[in-house]
């Protein structure tokens, strides 16, 4: 059985990194899960949460904000600025999102700063949160490699794709029109060595056999690995093109934010 | 290996639950893992949410609301209500109860009601969103088996466990000092009939194997075995205390509020 | 003529307090007058609020916050933390309940401290504002006289009572029934002493004369004496049960939170 | 002993009634006592809130709404609007003065109406929430009497003063100084004929004695007295002035609104 | 043709200013314009916005509040202070107002003192926004002018006036009656000298030509040069009455708070 | 002389339009002025805002949002949903927008409809409202003309462009750094026809003269014709590019968006 998309049941979206998209952060990505196009961008702030502080906790912070714009869905979503909070959903997802991240890093090599990573949807077709998390791994992984002093704390890539049941067939990377169908949807984020970092099944409608969370993730790890050697090629691709460049010149853009870092 | 209270790795802390623990609600019950305590209870509404209208959705809905006491906590945790917001961290659990309680409970059956369970924390020492999951389902269970016009939309009860490894241990139902130093958290939703509504697991330092996930679960399902015996035990007690009423006198509290519902 | 609940004109609903109920706070009772049930508990922050700093106003303060759980009403109420703001009423009353306590404690002997005093209503039937005084006046004289530096620090129990004219009759402590048809409403503020620390009359549908007037403070003052009555009994009970323990010992729980006072 | 302005312990402040301050409400005052001056206008909307349909109350509402400029304190104060919240003070103060107005309002009468009586601070010297209280009600009573309709409406006057306890003396009409330093702080709140319509005494240090109580009413009455004539007079100079227009012209600026009026 | 309040078009409404109008403020007047009727008052605070500390910026700052009465307007407007929040116009006007003042002082003369600008409107018929810069500039000028420290930061005064196309006639100072039928509005402000600090042109119907822009921006400078002469008189009489006493006396209520002044 | 991207004093910033843009709204165009890209984007609503309602106005309403990615600024900018609310200057930016795009629209050609146009920064490079605007429109042109019911309600294109004077010189279509420096900062909204919409001119510094206030404008005429030229051929590409189709295909996405209009 083919999907509306013409894809295979254990079949990928197309998916495209685009590095140094933006002008001003200190890394930037347009990631894109075929119909789903996320922004993941990386600044930093000299400074920690006051609660690091307060608890005397070392190093440094890395914090996610996610952001869904308006005419990103199917139907207008209502403006979270203008209404004055963040849903619940957004809460959700970023959350997810930062420990994902931190899960990967090594906070202590961060100095005492904080780095924002900004995953802003602006085409959602299922699998946001999913594609952030992949889209923003790179984006941290070329802000932190390219500074000599960050190049640490950085400990493996991670990903994430979203897995499901649909009319009883488990599929993987569900696009918007599978997701609202979904029986079980689940969300699995793992490190390229293979280990995993969180595990997020929900039952929509029925609840699901812990044979069929197995075959799941089993799709799920499927889809990751092929997922994990777009992520590489796009990275190194980007330290490949500066090669002789001195470090000062070869951070380019980074220049100036990171002779403000505190280490 | 024992842990700090004497426990087992594999062994549940006291579960308490207390039926008709408040005097206004639809039915209410006081839930207790150890040394957390939770209060939950069911009110009901006779309309339903505006975006129900907008979408033409029969039935009726069920949602949650979670709140942490300031004095439950180690450290007095800041009132949401002067806060002025409900933090991430509060969105995302009553998000989880809701969407466990509405995998057991068939919507349409609800008339053009709205269900809201109230879980309020006033001891925290790890796991509360598990036991809000496990004495909410009891609260509703109460609440709809006695209306016999509402019997039929419970169908079976949930429950939910924490299981997680600490110092490379795998323990079952975490305390709080013992989640502070997981270095892996699950929270397992599974329903009496053994399937599961929710997975939901964390690395909070290390990544953790498939293996290990799978060991979890299964730790996970050997609490839950006892739990589910638990309320099954107070809610036909329950119903055992009040054996030859007729309708009207057998719901006692809920009388009032029933003449007003919606079908 | 007897009242709905049997109680004469002038008769109490019987008053409970349960010391000891949370596990974490400094200090925390149940207090319950009838089927109102709110629990109050003392919480201490090393530091004072910023006005004192700039205002160099020398001491501690004490500061109160009141909620009442949305299952606590006859009907369902809005969670706070959802709506976004406390109200007015919560406002209006958690700013007598500070005012109160203010009254019988020397500020200045609490050091650089701030004392929070949280009222949360799980169970309202009237009075909860003069119920929460009483059990909170209980639960601070626990904490206060536990440690030795702070004993000084509170001068005298402070109760509070509701007192009314429903059909033209002198009522003492409305319930919830009464208080919703009275024509005038007042809560009496009183020390062990019998001193007044605040009178709140108030006429809801019909004004009141000078000689109504007394005569509910009159009936107030009655009912006030039996309330010392019980608040002392706790008290003594809890210092009696603790004699012969170091003081290390005897302030249990406390001790932690003691070790980091500024004083 | 003579107090710093030079007025006697029972002495009022000049009392100072200016009508028809603003140009675009059904009516409105500047109402002085010394050095405090507020806004007191009164806007009618052809609506009632939503709970007196749900609730099914008949008639109309009353509300009021209270606002300090930031410019009209000793200490520039901070603008609510931009602080996003009206804070505890405001919500108290408002509540009082829509309390003490529906005292003497036949709400019934009112038709489906909304009337918001706006009390808008813009110099500060003690006693605003009085001050607001008696100019409101000269207000209410022109724009209730001015309009056949609503005429029967208005019972009675309402006034209100402070009396409080400064260096063991009892004084009449605290000023900003005064109430600063006041062992004791009431607001009285009376009708013309004489009946309490709200008593609030607080003690600020030291607790008060049911004798002090008594005395400082006597005090209260003493000036309010006063009041009412000052009340009196004004409201009759705004009737004799007008006495040959037809309804229709008397009205003059009311005359649109009062068109649009549901009775 | 002759307009609803019978002026020429080029004619300018009354223009009043009542310097010394409130209490407590470093300086304050009531500007009229018509029926516009505005509050401008200036406190002052002695410290910096934090930005100007971590920008490393020299030197004071001036910022401006602005808000409208409920009662000021013909039909009574929600109070910003409970809705929680300012609007977008209130945004808009309080921005311009600050801005041209900025205009024409010079910060870095003013020391580490943050001075507040105050517009409050209680009667509304038109041209708020132009009316209290008008008004601003005079009390800022006495402000600064009555302290010889502060003398050198005022440059010249500004001030403010609106223009529009209402029926095709181009208008001098609209009421609201011609404002709400523009087809085109402009606000211009002016120094004293004849340049330019803002212009604001907005077509509300038709687009306008640059021929019409600058007949407006004409007729505009034609009632500004009246409005100069007006400010001018007011400011020399504040200072000519008080010619003999000393710099001490002659700050008169100013000089506590210029005791506290950082310099 | 020069400037720091090379262009000369009268040389716009490369314009690009790339219209469809995104997946799901009406119409979308992706706007780049030199380094500023905004996304602007075409949804509808089938309802009006209630005050059309309630003032019984006739036809549809246009709105419009703005928002800043916080990524999209040399300095990380603050989310504003996680603020909590839109600053001031968000407001005034999006309701020039708005205001700009009404000033072309036929309003009560648009049905009973609301059409919101969204325009999200994710560069910012200096004049992000003008390049809003000049988007804006072609977004809606598109969306308007391609829909034969809603044709007649596009008068004609209107777009910005800032003009500015830096360092004494006059200067077209400022960037970011050459914004930051201006001593005058001017926007120019025009219409295709050549008629003005809005001029806000700014003395940043220094006010300005008349002179140079028609200067500015001469110059900002000179750019907004080149500019006219760019929205005219990509409109004209869109139209030409989907010749022969039905006009139910010729809609493409827009077909079942069109379907569910108000009219």
């Amino acid at each position: 059985m083919t999907r509306s998309d013409g894809r295979k049941a254990d079949e990928l979206r197309p998916v495209k990194i685009t590095p140094g998209f933006l002008a001003h952060p200190v890394s930037s990505v347009l990631m894109e899960m075929g119909g789903t196009k996320v922004i993941c961008a990386v600044c930093m702030e000299n400074k920690v949460p006051g609660w690091m502080k307060t608890q005397k906790v070392a190093g440094g912070w890395l914090t996610c904000e996610y952001g869904l714009m308006p005419s990103a869905t199917h139907e207008r979503c209502r403006r979270e600025a203008s209404a004055g909070k963040q849903g619940g959903r957004t809460m959700e997802i970023q959350r997810l999102i930062g420990r994902s991240l931190r899960g990967v890093v090594d906070l202590e090599s961060l100095g005492e700063n904080t780095f924002y990573m900004d995953c802003d949807v602006f085409d959602a077709d299922g699998g946001t949160r999913c594609c952030s998390i992949t889209g923003a791994s790179v984006a941290l992984e070329i802000a932190l490699r390219k500074n000599p002093l960050f190049k640490a704390a950085f400990r493996e890539p991670v990903a994430a794709v979203s897995v499901g049941i649909v009319n009883g067939e488990l599929l993987l990377d569900l696009n918007y029109a599978e997701d609202s169908n979904a029986e079980v949807d689940m969300n699995v984020v793992m490190t390229a060595s293979g280990k995993l970092i969180e595990v997020q099944g929900t039952a929509e409608g029925a609840p699901f056999s812990r044979k069929q969370l197995n075959e799941l993730i089993d799709l799920a790890e499927h889809g990751l690995k092929q997922i994990f050697v777009r992520q590489k090629e796009i990275v190194e691709s980007v330290f490949a093109s500066e090669p002789k460049k001195s470090v000062r010149k070869e951070l380019g853009n980074l220049g100036d934010a990171f002779d403000k870092i505190n280490l």
